[in-house]
């Protein structure tokens, strides 16, 4: 076994011994590392747990966002999912949380040149709301903050600001794409209110061309009035600009009876396989509970919770012993403010625990391209070495990277950031959308990532990487 | 531009001249490889003829199995939809095709310990069928020909053969996977026939666990009777075993009144965009045009056909003006006999043509992973040195391996054979099945697949690899 340390050969011999004495039980960690992968890949292959946890969270589960009942229920029903999978123990961490709640929504555009239409529409989330009536006010269409600053407030005041950059599709990075338009959700609102604008509509940040309105979180700064804010599909926005070019006084016809109020508590759920010599230092998988309340959740990020939650049944089904603790979290609040993530960081902190790597799913659960590694470039060579032992499974990215928001917090103490790279071209036609549904996951490509990540854990406890 | 003979630099430096001369159109040719492909991605992604005729296909020529009405149509579509993209020349090839029809099917278990329950079938192509009572009979559940075989004449004169070994979803290569239980619904029938059997039931060969029967092909030995040969949705399958294990004696009614019918007549339909200094040496870029009447043929294989009218498109869009002559080549009847392919390659060597590569998508429209190379080590090792074109795209996969059927038959003329290869996870959830939709292509997916091929063939003929 190339670059072992005498210690990690010796770790690896008394191992073997161990497993000859006890029998079975610690058998897989004295196997070659090639025969565990792939007796990993043969359980996450043939089990239909997985799916079935995933459908339950899917369909008994559907708008758990923050604070609601159906994350209760999501944090309950994972709490039993843990125990089923054989966690040594599981626990609630209690985690604030915001509370948001969608109320009715219509959107119409009014035009005496052009008649009227409706636009399909859904609350960003944290927005403000309207009354029943909602508002009727002129609309001014802009593609960048620039754009805004220029039109300045004698422009804006009185309008509903109607943000219209669309995703990049030509960035091959699906999230690079996203990312040049996402902006426009969490800021814009924030911007169009400092200049008194009555209410924002963004064009949704997807490359998708459907009538599917993709929501997400905004974030208003300090003092500033929470307008209503709300996402157009993308085929609605190009009908408001095709209708504004041709009768640009039009009027639109904003209804989002949405409320904000005071925090509340929620969990995250943590479930743990204590390790065996090294049980002070922890390796995270986590995923996160909460998901927009339009869809079912199942690419964001239920899927990210059931691999997460895989680790630990395929583990203790296929008696891996793990040198280390292997924890399963299921992080609540990562679409709203990220308190689940900083919460179970603070936790750590304040227990003075090790986290020795932690890997996130939280990129849809699409067919597996690889993995990104935040680590300096000693480390990262070492875990790309990694590689080889995926080929097998056509898994060939092994690339510097950021690992995700919920693990984030945890860099402050030093540990391991990865990402789970699935193949995201299609992950934006699902994305916060009503077409996040179970119906869009393909149960080979979920099981395929379980195994992936589960491999890598094994790997990095096995060759202390 | 390491790698390049000095006739072939003196080939840039010359089209470099006369792009100078001729003003913009031959630019292309002049620039870089990779801002070449820079430009064929950014037109892909950017351009939605690729989806709408796409859509065009799967709404309106539903059902285009050879000698059908809407095959018939699919031709005139393409036809057209290739003169659209600019090819110089299009024609029709006449191709001999099987006619086969389907006719109403039903399938139900009766057992007077179990009741009776209803299983989703399809009749395989080229089965034979019953007339409108349909057969009762003994079910004989056995998985592979060797216990047919042990079997004997005795056991299974009279009953229904239902073969029922899983598709491997061990097998990391979800075509391999596919590979390991086809052999059932291809000889499977056949087999079963030459010992009596009065009919078969296969489970769909697909890793997929649902409730949608997978059709395809079935070939009866010459002289063998062709009897009725249904395949059964996954579930269904389960369901059939499990309900024989209770009752062994139980009888299985199955109707299937499809019909076969003397030979007709259809065609390959061909579009060509002559090549500048090298016109008489051909690449093909092709995918087969008629799809199983079940499904919408969406990823088998219509958005192979406009992948390959693409790259004429995008070339023509972009002014990219090829040394060879670039054909695009919608195949007929590859479900069935593979007739399309094996006339194609007949009229290539009856005109004397030369062949220099030909590429084949047939494997879904799903986000591209890379290329399959049939080639010696030579050749293989220089077309590999293409894969850092390919790196800013994501698609890292350059590996040996064959192209597709609809070619083959041009490998006797010594042409390259490509595979086109996207991640085919999710492949067999669809193939051959109604859930072969549109709705099940992702546009993006489909978009970048156009690019890769029409950039490979660029460099192909760029760098005469």
């Amino acid at each position: 076994m190339p670059g072992l340390t005498p210690d990690r050969g010796k770790g690896i011999v008394l191992a073997g011994i161990v497993a000859l004495s006890l029998g079975i039980s610690l058998v897989a960690s004295a196997q070659e590392p090639e025969k565990v992968i792939r007796s990993i890949f043969d359980e996450a292959l043939t089990t239909n747990v997985a799916w079935s946890n995933l459908t339950y969270l899917c369909k008994n589960t559907k708008g758990r966002i923050d604070g609601s009942p159906a994350a209760a229920e999501a944090v309950e029903f994972t709490r039993q999912a843990l125990i089923n999978a054989g966690a040594d123990t599981v626990w609630l961490q209690q985690v604030p949380v915001p509370k948001w709640e969608r109320g009715y929504e219509h959107c119409r555009m009014i035009s005496a040149l052009l008649g009227s239409e409706d636009l399909n529409i859904s609350a960003l989330g944290l927005s403000g709301g309207t009354d029943h009536s909602g508002i009727i006010a002129k609309v001014i269409e802009v593609h960048d903050f620039d754009e805004l600053t220029a039109l300045g407030r004698k422009q804006v005041e009185g309008r509903i600001v109607f943000f219209n950059r669309p995703a990049d599709s030509k960035l091959i990075n699906a999230m690079a794409g996203y990312g040049s338009a996402v902006n426009q959700r969490m800021q814009g609102p924030s911007e169009a209110s400092k200049l008194g604008a009555l209410g924002v509509i963004m064009r949704s940040a997807t490359q998708a061309m459907d009538d599917f309105p993709h929501t997400g979180t905004t974030r208003f700064e300090e003092g500033v009035n929470k307008i209503p804010a709300v996402a157009v599909s993308t085929v609605g926005a190009e009908k408001l600009s095709s209708w504004l070019k041709r009768d640009p006084s039009l009027n639109l016809h904003l209804v989002s009876e949405c409320r904000n109020y005071p925090d509340t508590w929620s969990y995250n759920v943590v479930g743990e396989l204590k390790g065996t010599t090294r049980a002070k230092e922890i390796i995270t998988a986590g995923g996160h509970l909460d998901a927009w309340d339009i869809g079912e959740g199942a690419q964001d990020d239920g899927g990210g919770c059931i691999q997460a939650i895989e680790t630990i049944r395929i583990f203790k089904t296929l008696g891996i012993k793990p040198k280390r603790t292997i924890r399963a979290v299921m992080f609540m609040n990562e679409e709203m403010t990220g308190t689940g993530g900083r919460t179970y960081a603070s936790e750590a902190r304040r227990k003075g625990e090790t986290h020795y790597a932690a890997i996130e799913s939280d990129r849809g659960v699409l067919s597996p391209r690889g993995f990104s590694f935040d680590a300096d470039s000693l480390r990262l060579a070492r875990l790309q070495g990694l590689s080889k032992y995926f080929l097998p499974y056509n898994i060939r990215d092994f690339d510097k990277g950021g690992g995700g928001s919920d693990i984030a917090p945890l860099k402050q103490i030093g540990t391991l950031q990865i990402g789970y790279i699935p193949d995201i071209q299609r992950y934006f036609w699902y994305h916060h959308s009503a077409n996040d549904t179970l119906e869009n996951v393909n149960e080979r490509e979920l099981q395929l990532g379980s195994a992936a990540i589960a491999s890598l854990i094994y790997l990095i406890d096995l060759l202390d990487l």
